[in-house]
C-alpha cells in the first residue's frame, strides 16, 4: 500500500469515528504532540487536551447529524501529509484539511480545519465513482 | 534566527504581500508543487495554477479591506512547519492555518485555510504585547 493510501486509510478511519461518535477512536487518531484544530466557526485550538475536550463535546451531542465525505486528495512528502476533502454534514458542505504525521510507523492526525462552502466551484458535485466513506 | 521566528518571519511576509496587493511577491511566497488553499467560504483549492489565479483575483479587487493578522503560534518539525493565527479582514475575524515546507534553505507557504469566527472564545480579544503584523 502507497503512501497517499495510508494517509487516506487514516483519514476514512477519522470519519468512521467521527460518524460513529467514537471518542475512544478519535483519541488514538490524534497525536501526542503538536497538535490544532480548527472546527468550522471555532476560533484555533492548540495543543491535545483542548482538541480532545473540543471532540468529547462534539461527540457526546445526541443530535450529530450523518456525517460524509467525498473528493478525497491526499499528499505527502516524507513523515507528513494532508488529506483535503468536502465533508457533509447532514446536507451542509465543508471544505477539510486533514494533516497527518507518521510517528512510529503509524500515520497520526496533526490539525485538522473545516469550513463551511459558501462559494459553489461548478465542479462541485460529487461525481459518480468518486470516493465515499465506507 | 530559530525556525519558529523563521516561518513567522514567513508568515509576516505573507500577510504583507496579501495587505499590499502584491502578486508577486505573493508568487514567491507559494512553492512550486504540493500546494492547496481554502479561502473563507470556497472549496478546496489544489495546485499551484488554481492558488495562484485565485490570490490573482483576490488582490486585484480595488475594494479589498485592511488586513492585518494577531496571536501567532508555529509549531515546526523537520522541514514543514506551521502558523495559526486570527487574520481580521475589516472588521471580520478569521482563523487561519498557514503551512511551510524549507525548500532549498527557505522557507515556502505549501497551505493556507481560513474560515471566520463565528464562536468566540473568552480570550480571544488581542492583548497588549501580542504579535502584531507591522
Amino acid at each position: 500500500m502507497g503512501e497517499q493510501d495510508e494517509i487516506l486509510g487514516v483519514n476514512a478511519a477519522y470519519y468512521r469515528a467521527f460518524a460513529a461518535g467514537d471518542f475512544a477512536a478519535m483519541s488514538r487518531i490524534w497525536a501526542e504532540e503538536q497538535v490544532s484544530c480548527v472546527h468550522p466557526g471555532w476560533p484555533v485550538l492548540v495543543g491535545r487536551p483542548a482538541v480532545l475536550e473540543s471532540w468529547r463535546n462534539i461527540l457526546r451531542n445526541p443530535a450529530m447529524e450523518r456525517i460524509e465525505f467525498y473528493d478525497a486528495t491526499a499528499m505527502v512528502a516524507g513523515d507528513e501529509g494532508r488529506v483535503l476533502c468536502v465533508e457533509i454534514v447532514g446536507t451542509t458542505p465543508f471544505a477539510a484539511s486533514n494533516w497527518f504525521r507518521r510517528i512510529g510507523g503509524a500515520w497520526r492526525m496533526i490539525h485538522h480545519h473545516a469550513s463551511p462552502i459558501a462559494l459553489q466551484a461548478e465542479d462541485d458535485a460529487p461525481e459518480p465513482g468518486s470516493r465515499r466513506m465506507n
